[in-house]
């Protein structure tokens, strides 16, 4: 397994997914809630004035800054899948993440992960050759990875030597399987329930399955005795509830076992 | 003055000026001839994966690798002249020379230096607010500036303590007054031409005029004594024999003064 | 003068706002409201999807529709100045009026005008050769243009013949010289100032100026006894009143005078 | 069946593939030499001025003009695949289509056709919904669609009433069971070979597959008693030379038949 650099439970949020004129979820509100942000890098979302805003924001609050690199398409949100070939995947991530590393670098602060987002996100379970030279561009930055437990994202990290940080998500849904359903997809979650998940998670190594309702995933989650990172959406209508509720949990959860 | 880190006479050229598909200047025949290449950011030229080509081929030779950020302007090649702010001019830079700073990082080489491209470095010139937050940017990444001699860039330089280079153009026109002249209104420059040009600078400290023939610009370039940088375009139609001409006495003037 | 085709006074809004994920006017709250809508069409902002739906939203309030072009540049909203050349400005206009015309013939209706967005605005106010290649692009489409009245917009279309539909901003402050003052630096204008300046517009002939507060620009709007548009920012937090008062002013000026 | 337009064989040719400063292929010396040429459409490829110019081009030897739309994705100028919705994928044809016939409505000439680009032209031949929605986007333009013969291309063409112009590519090859191999993967075909293949086509109504060099696609064309239209890449070194025999063999054939 690809080293866990996390000391205890913690939660993690995408932010500066504004562009422009266009600001799209309340950073300043959630950002002292949170203890490690993926900033979007200009190519799903983003630009270098509001990278750099974001930056100087998570530097205020002292929270983890990442880069969140994502596919070139400005139009889709980065939530459309693009076939790209490996190289161009691995390119596309040195790419962003150099661009948010030296906002940090000019705030005098070190970036602390990358996490590729949406769409990419995803590609990257897909195949063997686009996860391997993704997280080989990762590696020259010498950070961790953000990704799924127990999958092709983990054992990639794990055979390059990557750390890897496993996050669970709380206000999207899971398929019966253990998959994750896209935001587009998943019925809104409430404040109460993204804590009680996070719960579960924790204590129970399952989260609940879209159907049927009552079920939870078939698979475990694979974080029993792990430290793991909850990830919530910024730009659901309800984060800055789901945000202080989570936190709320986590750090009641981190306090008891940590 | 601002510290000139050049230890001779140099010759530097815009590289990775392709986009994708579109291939612009022969790169392998022009790299092993040049001293320092200028890399598009992907903003006015260039994309992640071509400056990851570009990158990899100026290492192969042992060439000084440098950002060279534009005005976010692929249609017009960063050469349209767009109205930002100050703060918008420093992030721009940053943004880009982060990510040109993260493939050399991927590469195991040092970024050697930032050269504003096209609109953007003019835009300089003409703001002491637009300067001094260019410049401010650059400071960040440790590494010195190429610029005009004797300008506002050169002088803001001195007083951020950012190294400065001064470059001199041999393959477009100086007007009389000294200004740069456009590449699309200037006349061609021969090979022979740009190499005399390259002694007049050095040993009389002035280029010709574009009006008059016969005239030399008014101001003196004010490198007399001092080290300076040779820029070539790579994108003009005699581009490789414009760098080797230069590259030849530029090697016969180091030799016999340095 | 330009042909005028306003029949009465009406109101005009900037839709289609919106890029992707990004919403930015509550464009279906305001639309019934108006009389004729400005739809951006991608380059500033807007994209395809978002075009077409918002051409369907006017089309089922029975709202003229018209192309709203402006300049490449989404990540300042097409806010700052680029120095085009007349050509580059005409081809952007029919690049740009072109979709929108488009999504009119899918749905069936006729794109009724076209008016330049934000720094395109102004730009075509600084230079004639700007401005004559702009109204030769918006000719080839027989439709009006929106500007400014007593302007140079207005004179090239008199001398090209093309019809014009002068227009004033209520919500956005004027110089005392009469010059619009950009949205970032005009004060908030309320709900029922807005309105009140239709009517000093409509009575007086002169709006208020941002210096000295009780002052009145010192031209006149030239549009005594003409029918105008007024035009309203959609993207104002207080857009939607600003829109209902305005247009039980302007429905009041019209029952009274036409 | 869906109607063919078409009186004899012909010749289209994808033009203005240039972006800006970047210069594709060499369109003034092809225009002369083919009976239609497809205009990209800013989004995979040109700019409006690039339109402009080759509409002007391609009328001046009275050409018939048809837009190419295509991905959003300069970068991969098109050839990699987005996976967009079937709205998606018809407000992108109706976007970029629409732009290049305003162009060609600013000249005085109608647009004759669309056919999409690169990665759409076989993202619509791989699902039913995304054929649908996009020859629905083509049927508001009142033009036909050039595509493959035989194909979901061609049957949704005729249930939707659209006509249909089949196109047979000579410079790139075929699988064994006729799938069109990408421009990357096929090996140069010289300019006899091109002729020769459209003899072949006209005559066998069957072409050479890659694998095995001997043989033929498994599947006819389909062609057989039909007029078609030759496609020929204009970014090919050879593309001159190709255009030029290809359109020697197409006019014998013309002569001789039809």
């Amino acid at each position: 397994m690809a080293t866990n650099p996390l000391k205890k439970i913690e939660l993690n949020c995408d932010m500066g997914e504004s562009l422009g004129r266009w600001i799209l979820a309340d950073d300043e509100a959630i950002m002292p809630h949170i203890d490690a942000c993926n900033i979007a890098a200009g190519f799903h979302a983003s630009d270098p004035t509001t990278i750099h805003k974001t930056v100087r924001l998570a530097k205020k609050d002292n929270i983890q800054i990442g880069a969140h690199p994502g596919f070139g398409d400005l139009v889709g949100f980065g939530r459309r899948t693009m076939l790209l070939s490996p190289e161009e995947v691995a390119d596309l991530i040195t790419y962003q993440a150099g661009a948010v590393q030296a906002f940090c670098q000019r705030q005098g602060v070190t970036m602390s992960h990358i996490k590729p987002h949406g769409a990419l996100y995803f590609y990257l379970l897909s195949d063997q050759k686009i996860c391997t030279a993704a997280v080989e561009a990762i590696k020259a930055f010498n950070v961790p990875m953000y990704g799924l437990p127990n999958s092709i994202q983990e054992s990639t990290c794990a055979s390059l030597g990557v750390p890897f940080v496993p996050e669970i998500f709380v206000d999207i849904e899971y398929s019966a399987e253990g998959n994750l359903i896209p935001p587009a997809k998943s019925k809104p979650i409430s404040p109460e329930e993204c804590a009680e998940r996070v719960r579960m998670a924790f204590e129970n190594d399952h989260l609940p399955a879209q159907q049927p309702a009552s079920a939870t995933t078939t698979k475990p989650l694979n974080l029993k005795g792990k430290h793991f990172s909850v990830c919530l959406h910024s730009d659901f209508k309800a984060a800055v509830d789901n945000v202080k509720a989570v936190r709320q949990m986590i750090d009641s959860i981190n306090n008891k076992n940590v």
